[in-house]
């Protein structure tokens, strides 16, 4: 967690079986501020395509809910969407998520905010592949630079007055 | 392939891995007009709901492209959903699968079609289950008994006059 990026700390990746992608990533943010990023699209829309324009076509936050962005980058438009398995405000979000570029290949992402009670939370996210070639594929197309570069952004935003 | 359900055979149902089940079932007619049964929308909504009423809200039958079906039974309304990741004509669909009751929850299906060359078909269709928990509520759900249930309407509308 030493290394910078832009200023802002990497998150800690683990691979905790050949399906298995752990981040750990901390927020200088309390956990209501944190969540409330993570779940108001006029927000998401602000850090998540990491300085891209990033359209929110779909974002309805409950189980059984859907979820469709569009990211419009130089390199050109790129759709992700999936749907809420589970949602425990402040606390846990377990959802899927996959790209247009490799249609119907599903991971399952389990993501929890811990309040380290010092105005930190810590962000867990498991991402559960559907097999070890799709987890290969995706960490080979840049997952974790994507993930890095979101991150930064959402750190900007958490600093920003209220 | 000798037990009769309602005058028409059985699928035949193993389960290669923990996470998989594998079903293989013969049609008798011609692969062509198995295919159009399997992927024209009027059709589908013909057979895939046993005699209940379904709605095709959606059916893109491409890479990419996503379906949902809405079946409408004496206990209620369920929905079903997911998305073609490959599309070979008279040949193979690979597609995701879930259900409305567990969202997010997604079965990978891979079926082809071969023609056994006397005017029937054989389909063969393995799923894989994102985790062996998953394939074991969906067999607890007796996926076995609504599959011959399908597979069965489907046989009356194949044996109507072209």
């Amino acid at each position: 967690m030493t290394t910078q990026v832009t200023g802002s700390p990497k998150a800690l990746v683990t691979q905790p079986s050949e399906r298995e992608v752990r981040i750990e990533r901390i927020f200088n943010a309390p956990r209501e501020r944190v969540w409330k990023a993570l779940t108001d699209p006029t927000l998401v829309a602000q850090w998540w395509g990491r300085g891209n324009k990033l359209v929110v076509e779909r974002m309805d936050v409950q189980r059984g809910g859907h979820w469709r962005f569009v990211e419009h980058s130089p390199d050109g438009t790129h759709g992700f969407e999936g749907r809420y398995r589970e949602v425990k405000p402040m606390e846990r979000i377990e959802q899927t998520f996959e790209w247009d570029g490799t249609p119907g290949h599903v991971v399952v992402e389990t993501m929890t905010l811990e309040d380290l009670g010092d105005g930190r939370t810590k962000l867990v996210n498991v991402s559960l592949f559907h097999t070890a070639e799709d987890l290969q594929g995706m960490v080979g197309a840049g997952m974790e630079q994507g993930l890095n570069q979101s991150y930064a952004a959402l750190d900007k935003l958490l600093a920003r007055p209220n």
